[in-house]
């Protein structure tokens, strides 16, 4: 959103912050998916976020498929819209998962309070990690990196 | 950087984002992590950014602690500055690969290519996952999350 991708577009990393550089997205994916935050003024309240820009934003989240708007009414109330999720949105929870373990451990707080994963089959606590095939985990900081064709990425994966 | 924090300072998502919310920031920490670029016209060169802004961008990474200014100096030539990862911005490996995950699955491009990360202890190639005590993955749209004190989540890893 901040600039033209350019040659970058072939970049995973770059064409995710296209979507998802404006801290205010990952802010409403976060209320929806830690309080399950669906409507206008849950967020608003949530967030302190002014009520053009939120309008703006959820209507992006609509458009690059990481929100559904859905229309629900009760007997006797007026509509209302709400904001679901969407699968391509709940999965940015390995994005949320891994600001909040940096965060965490560079930017400690004493009252901090952070997102706890389980999965949604066995209810087991998740924690996200690097793992290699030998399943052992490796420290963030304890890696080398280079870039690589996604198709090669995602075979090993 | 883009709003004050206030209440949210407890969230280490909120925090991460008050560090990492411009995208330049992850950009800039890409092109040291996959490409080992390490001075000024590198990182203008790669990312076609603005020298003011690349200026502004480097001295914040400083500030926070995630890169740091290193002067070396060859033998007849002018000394000059170069710009290293600290720990803090080296584990920012999760944060990066997190967001090429989500972008290979969700925005997927025939030519793309992601960061491929390798333990540098024992060179097996690293994938981000969501891992449960038992060692099994969790796929990141079959999740759910709450807000938990960060005292509970890190006793849990």
């Amino acid at each position: 959103m901040t600039r033209a991708l350019g040659k970058d577009s072939n970049c995973s990393i770059a064409r995710s912050l296209d979507v998802l550089g404006d801290s205010w997205i990952l802010l409403i994916i976060r209320e929806a998916m830690l309080a399950n935050s669906t409507r206008f003024q849950e967020f608003r309240a949530a967030l302190g976020i002014a009520p053009n820009i939120l309008a703006k934003r959820l209507a992006l989240l609509v458009d690059e498929g990481l929100m559904e708007r859905r229309t629900y009414q009760e007997p006797g109330v007026r509509a209302r819209e709400e904001y679901v999720l969407t699968e391509a949105g709940r999965s940015l929870s390995v994005v949320i998962a891994a600001l909040a373990t940096w965060g965490r451990t560079y930017r400690p707080r004493s009252a901090g309070t952070s997102p706890r994963f389980a999965s949604e089959d066995s209810g087991l606590v998740a924690q996200l990690a690097f793992v290699t095939e030998d399943g052992s985990q490796v420290p963030p900081s304890r890696l080398t990196a280079r870039r690589t064709d996604d198709a090669v990425v995602d075979r090993a994966s």
